[in-house]
């Protein structure tokens, strides 16, 4: 931490600074310069943070040097993370595709969807039976009756399931179900829900916020993890900007950059990010070319019927090029599409 | 509402559509131009929004015109509302000063901070007990034991109380206590509890969302006046941009734009919108004149030793200041300072 | 600056910044911590701008700590600046407001807006001659054609008049008409136009760009400064950001920040911002409230025939309002109305 | 053009919207609804853009629904264009990759930047000779000298050169050296350089506003069509969000979405938008994967001792896998690397 003394502060106001400091157990160097002193601190950076530096007199600024996360922090533990769901990894050594319907709607549909899926080559199943939606007249999901329609497809074709929870009232009956546990956008920064999944004992997968940085996305991955659960899939959804030819703006390069901060597995959302059906091969392909380890898109056996996002699942006749692209950007990037390790 | 069709639509495009829409109750008038046919919808918007006329062929745009919100609009609905927190009103006819300390450390120090509010002519105390922090590793509030500090300083000081609430757990405990419950930025789209304050029979202080567009704002109002509670008070706190000077951008059009689309009571932060104390007279300032109902500060005894947003917080020296401008700007802004209207 | 090591720099990588920065002439201090290590830097910041220390090995960032602007800046000229407009002053004692049509169409249009505007208590003339238009099919400006007419009508009114310029071909050809030249939003990082406009002699306003930090404003400030010309005037015109309900999101944060980081005034300019006639006057309230210098507004005698912006421009009905508003706030900010300081 | 009625319009309100269409020659269907009236308007959209029906007394809203460009649209171009460059073709069958130093220095570090590029697997040379700065005291670029060495190299190496171009009056110069032109994102909006470039006879480079919407960098790409040059190549070098860990934010669904709306080709700066080495190749990839026409990189032999943008420069290890990638990803696309159609 590096605390940057304003141009008019006094020799009294370096000093006040380095006794807080000092006082709280670490040391502080005092560089001088022709306009400004600057003056570096060693020692616990969390406990300099309770010191509110920056509101001394004659400080400037203050400097945080450090990440602020440490369990999810590749800077201890260098090596990329494998995540399982269900017998399924999601790891560096593979690409795992996640297809389903956005809403759970009924059974034949979702079972139709969970066929529509292992058709385009997916092994892991996504729906949803709580819906967040932005207005209170939308559908808001099938609730436990969806997540049972879930269960049941699971038992019919072998996929393992991904399901959002939105209320941490709501992560043990929905943990009695899914494979894994789906933190949506909206709830990234919803800290008792992220402390509930991160006790839940069930892999998370954790969206990150329309408009949160980087930085803030680990820092909500560190929530969960600091409960005990480091079984954490990251997932990039798009950025909201001020373009509006897409719903969101997919930040391709947060793939890299998270996976280079973070020992977790970094996946991609084509299908909300873009919010149209025409950009989901595209943006499938890009993700898998640029490291993602692993891609999650709707489908939907009749989108213009479907209760929620119609326009922006694929259809049937999408999935042989689907299937293809995956197939070959897997193999051109040298990994292998993820399959189930458990006997079916 | 109407629908766009694609420049290579065919007549049984846009036939279907027509179809759909009729079948639904609705009626359609189409509109054929040299290049492009529309289509206006005339009926109920809320089940056109179910029929994922986006999804259907040749269907290019789908425009909506009416606003998605009811209860909260003001075209039903044209004088502006009043909502009273423990006496003290907020709405058209007042400017009402909140302050208080971010967050609730201590009695003394509460106590001190509301005297502090008190002083700079404030009639509701502000105060966290359930802190959302950013970080696992920060202070994360006192919890109930800070709700009993409140209570006991309302008590001392005849000052109403706002508080923030993080989950729909929480509700009913905080509702015993606060006079007035916020759900905070973080939370704006955390529906279930939005439902839940919408049925806790006190006033709600809505902060918007840092990267919510004001029509989302007033969508998640609706969600709270939806469950029969219309005492809503929406609070401006700056939303999420590129600009680094600031913590958020102040939007202070969101005043005069949410006004005129609700007959809700608006105010503004002006302290975590900057995230600067040096900021927070003259944005108060620009509050009040742009037409705010009122406007919440933070103030702290001992900043520098504060548990939470101590740069930000007005100290004891800068309170004569503040309490002259809110006086001076409230009155040629043809309003009055909001005081209790029940006997202390 | 500080230099920050990475975890796994080595000693010898310490060691080649060291003797970098000491081969230029500077000074470094380093400070080893538990994680990691830091110099600091003492000398010429520029010098050490040119080093690209950020691409040595074992660096993992380099924190600029001094601000990049030197003749605009308040640090070394700590009392605010007053440009004068053709006798009429910008600065801190005064609040200015200028007014006039978006755009110069007709003599008849242009001095009925100048009635307009001195109606309203304005005693700058705006009025573009020179428009930059999105699209190529929109009415770009009557050239000096437009000019002539504002020469004509300050001769008959007495108001000097600012006009945009938008190409450095043309600087000379506006100066000859103006009394100060306006650089636009979608230029202010057009190089050789804010190098041309610093020769040119005349005061400057300077937009900002709507996707420009504070900073980089600064930055294009110090580029006219550069050229011997420090008449500047900063004037706020909103940013991008996601929200749709107004054009741009006014920064009005941006008026204190910009002051305490140079002595150069700052106007606001409440019609391009919010894009709606309804919010002009609201804004323009915050505007001096907040402590802005003057403020800049569109009028229009016939807003419905337009040729462009029609929808923001005051209209002849909204000028006791107008004129109202500007007095009574300038009078409580302490301040008094530009008025022409050289006879009439 | 949909024009949307206010909930307090009149009929006379609505028959004036309408007498003022038809008296411009156009059509207007008027819909009733149980709340709104929508009128819809049926004829030549440009002529109705100059009616300023939004200043009519209840006018609520106006709809554009056609794109504003015309030249540059699929809609009446359906096939994709192929620009060349110098013999070389940048367009919808092959990907072409351009790579170079981002400033002209010397003659041998700009040879060795080509000998570099073309290790890669490059068949244009980038490199600039006028460099647009933030700062005024940063390096500027050689100018005309800089060109000549551009000259040379080309000679030397037989790679065509795109170089940047700052201003309309420089056109001429850089025209005679370049083979193709490029208009830097500061400039994407100075309307005077687009007709110039327009101009020029040579094909254009059009790097999208930091901020721009895709719409905006379609009405730019107008303005240069509207000159009689349709030789543009549109390219996205990353927008200004929020996120602090990379420069910019490579919106990569801007390739898809900008090849559906215009027939122009499109490709990828993944050196600017990260701003970081690290991140090139990640970008590239995904940039070929999702169906950019090419790619621009930097490429430095000393990136530490850069005048300009060193951190993100490729260095000479970095190439083999660079090359590769490109190979491998081109050909699994379907397309082959682009080659000069001309003999050497």
């Amino acid at each position: 931490m590096v605390i940057v003394m304003a141009l008019d502060a006094t020799e009294a106001d370096v000093a006040a600074v380095v006794d807080l400091v000092e006082a709280a157990g670490g040391e502080a160097f005092v560089s001088r310069g022709l306009d400004r002193t600057i003056v570096g601190l060693i020692g616990d950076v969390d406990l300099f943070a309770t010191l509110n530096l920056r509101s001394l007199t004659g400080v400037a600024d203050v400097v945080r040097i450090s990440v602020p996360y440490k369990l999810i922090s590749r800077e201890h533990h260098p090596d990329r993370s494998t995540v399982h769901v269900g017998g399924v990894p999601i790891g560096p050594d593979t690409v795992t595709l996640i297809a389903g319907p956005c809403a759970v709607e009924t059974h034949e549909q979702t079972l139709a969807a969970a066929h529509m899926a292992q058709a385009a080559g997916a092994t892991v199943l996504r729906g949803g039976a709580y819906k967040p939606r932005t207005s209170p007249y939308a559908f808001q999901g099938l609730g436990e009756a969806g997540l049972k329609i879930l269960a049941d497809v699971r038992e019919e074709t072998g996929l393992p399931i991904v399901t959002e929870v939105v209320s941490a009232d709501d992560v043990d009956t929905v943990a009695a179900y899914a494979d894994m546990l789906q933190v949506g956008t909206r709830n990234m920064q919803n800290f008792p829900l992220l402390q509930a999944v991160g006790r839940a004992g069930k892999p998370v997968m954790l969206k990150r916020g329309m408009s949160a940085t980087i930085e803030e996305w680990l820092m909500a991955a560190e929530y969960i993890a600091q409960r005990g659960n480091l079984d954490i899939v990251l997932c990039e959804r798009g950025i909201r900007t001020f373009e509006k030819a897409t719903r969101n703006t997919l930040d391709i390069a947060a793939v890299p950059v998270a996976q280079r901060l973070s020992h977790l597995p970094v996946i991609i959302d084509p299908s909300h990010s873009g919010g149209r059906r025409d950009l989901v091969l595209p943006l499938t392909k890009a993700a898998i070319a640029v490291g993602a380890d692993g891609v999650i898109v709707d489908v939907h056996p009749h989108p213009e019927t479907a209760l929620c996002d119609g326009p922006q699942a694929l259809i049937t006749s999408d999935l042989p090029e689907l299937a293809e692209a995956v197939g070959t950007l897997t193999e051109v990037t040298g990994r292998t599409q993820a399959r189930s390790l458990t006997p079916a």
